[in-house]
């Protein structure tokens, strides 16, 4: 572990890989990576891509790394493939797509796939970003495919989020939309040379415009409450929405530009701090959660639990009243057993 | 709350509105409602219907509901929209395609979006299904829009799992077919008088053919191992693959059909049985998981947490030791803080 921590923070490529597909497979290795690594992260600007299958994310993942480094910058991927929970969906991931990178030192590729639960695989993801922020990457791009909370997930663990839409999506987009804005710091209508794309882009912005904070948005994403700090800056971010046509190439250097331009905004608006706080504080509730979890699993015996199991599929006893029933046999309880 | 169930109890769908909107607000009232009807569910056969943003869902069943409604069955619908996690998403959720099925009392149509928590929303559903199961609807239909977790949920929240694919949803869409196969007893190929639907019918048989199961699935979805009963039974689940046409209405009767024989086929071979088992095991474990969370949120002051926050963010120390810190003043703590 040791000569791979070394190997890391040396940004080889090797090394990284070894040390990801450790955390990957245990939680041990991630803390043990994590706890060495965390005092070299915070340099790196994270930068997440989502949207739903189709809008073409990946395609436009390649070329934002293929600008970047023509612009010098070391660039870390991470494809996040949550639709596939429990067999080798990543193997899809590491695609020909990234063909124009290989051989490239400067950037590294990784897919990763959900193991059985989300909150496993967005545990996994952080460790990674962080193993790839120390590695000296300045920028990281985390890509989901997906429709929900993989998103809002994101757009915790990203500096900068970019939701992609596409024309001719169906009906659902819409649907889709309304929660999308809320995460979004940048707006990105792909396959823009396709029929309808002009439509998309309008909608976008209107949408924007009517939103829940309609005109006075001035953080971007609305999905913490501002600090009384930003509220007090000038200006603020204004919520852009791109067309792109990301397998033509077209419309790229405007959205790296703008997502440099996020980043400044960022650092000078203290958006930057106050976000890293949010961070923080959401990956150590997710922690949490799961540290208490694996310690109600040690302290409640599978034949009790099926026992109850087979009672409320019995219609025996109602779930909650089961759930009464198994946290009083956590010692720890503060609620229930009141002693 | 008592005149409530009573209502609910009756069918009245007033009653059974009003009852789902006060789960949705309050956790209370939730455990309070599954109490009373729990002894009243079980009889509903729950259907999930699932699929890429695009794929047609909504006009999907809104056709299967006008056709069990032909067939004299009640139908429950609840349409979950995690892709709104922070706004009221589910006002599009009601939308005007249900007008064919308008003033017919033998339909309830309820839309659902995230509270802020993937869980929230999970935990919001199940209440309302048994709500539904409780009113004696002998079909409850969910669906979702989404590509990963919310997937997974259903299938564990739903006896059947329809699974809907449409051609012409991009690559992204190959990817998330791997992990889809796994929960689906049923995938339907929809806007089947597109182009390419052949293929995309073509590419899903292959996989089920290729997949990790091959051709010896026996259980439909192989989410959960196989029973040593179930593998005795001779025959199993063979998941068809039903091309559908659902704003022509081409198709529908042999989905329906199929639908129908799954359910013949669960209560003959012991799946029902299995996949109660399942299903209530899952919910326990969300149920769980979400009281200790609330109990840690007790248990640990804001401002000690404020406090981590910062020192995590300023890299003083790294998120694993800030959890191990928290779980010490966590009275209960089995594993760290020892006593």
């Amino acid at each position: 572990m040791k000569e791979l921590i070394a190997g890391v923070l040396d940004g080889r490529a090797r090394a990284i890989a070894r040390l990801i597909t450790w955390i990957e497979n245990s939680e041990l290795a991630a803390e043990t990576a994590v706890a060495a690594l965390y005092p070299h992260t915070g340099q790196a600007h994270i930068i997440g891509i989502t949207g739903p299958p189709g809008s073409g994310k990946s395609t436009l993942v390649n070329e934002i790394a293929k600008l970047l480094r023509q612009q010098g910058q070391r660039v870390g991927i991470i494809a996040v493939d949550p639709s596939s929970p429990f067999t080798g969906g990543a193997l899809l991931g590491d695609r020909v797509r990234m063909r124009d990178l290989a051989g490239d030192s400067g950037v590294f590729m990784r897919s990763m796939a959900s193991r059985g639960s989300l909150g496993g695989l967005a545990q996994a993801t952080w460790a990674a970003i962080k193993v790839l922020d120390a590695a000296g990457f300045a920028r990281v791009v985390v890509e989901t495919v997906g429709a929900g909370q993989a998103e809002v997930d994101i757009a915790r663990a990203a500096h900068t989020t970019v939701v992609v839409e596409a024309p001719g999506m169906g009906d659902d987009v819409q649907a889709f939309k309304a929660g999308i804005l809320e995460i979004a710091d940048i707006l990105v209508v792909n396959k823009a040379d396709r029929p309808g794309s002009e439509r998309v882009v309008r909608s976008l912005e209107l949408m924007l415009h009517l939103g829940p904070m309609g005109g006075t948005r001035h953080h971007g994403r609305i999905l913490e409450t501002p600090s009384p700090a930003a509220n007090g800056s000038t200006g603020g971010w204004q919520i852009p929405v791109l067309p792109t046509a990301a397998s033509e190439g077209q419309g790229i250097a405007e959205l790296v530009n703008q997502i440099e331009q996020h980043l400044t905004y960022l650092q000078t608006s203290g958006e930057w701090q106050r976000r890293e706080q949010e961070r923080c504080r959401h990956e150590l509730h997710q922690l949490l959660q799961a540290r208490l979890m694996a310690q109600l699993t040690t302290a409640v015996s599978e034949t009790e639990k099926d026992a109850l199991v087979t009672a409320v599929a019995a219609r025996e006893i109602d779930p909650y009243t089961a759930v009464r029933q198994l946290l009083t046999h956590f010692p720890g309880n503060l609620v229930v057993s009141g002693k």
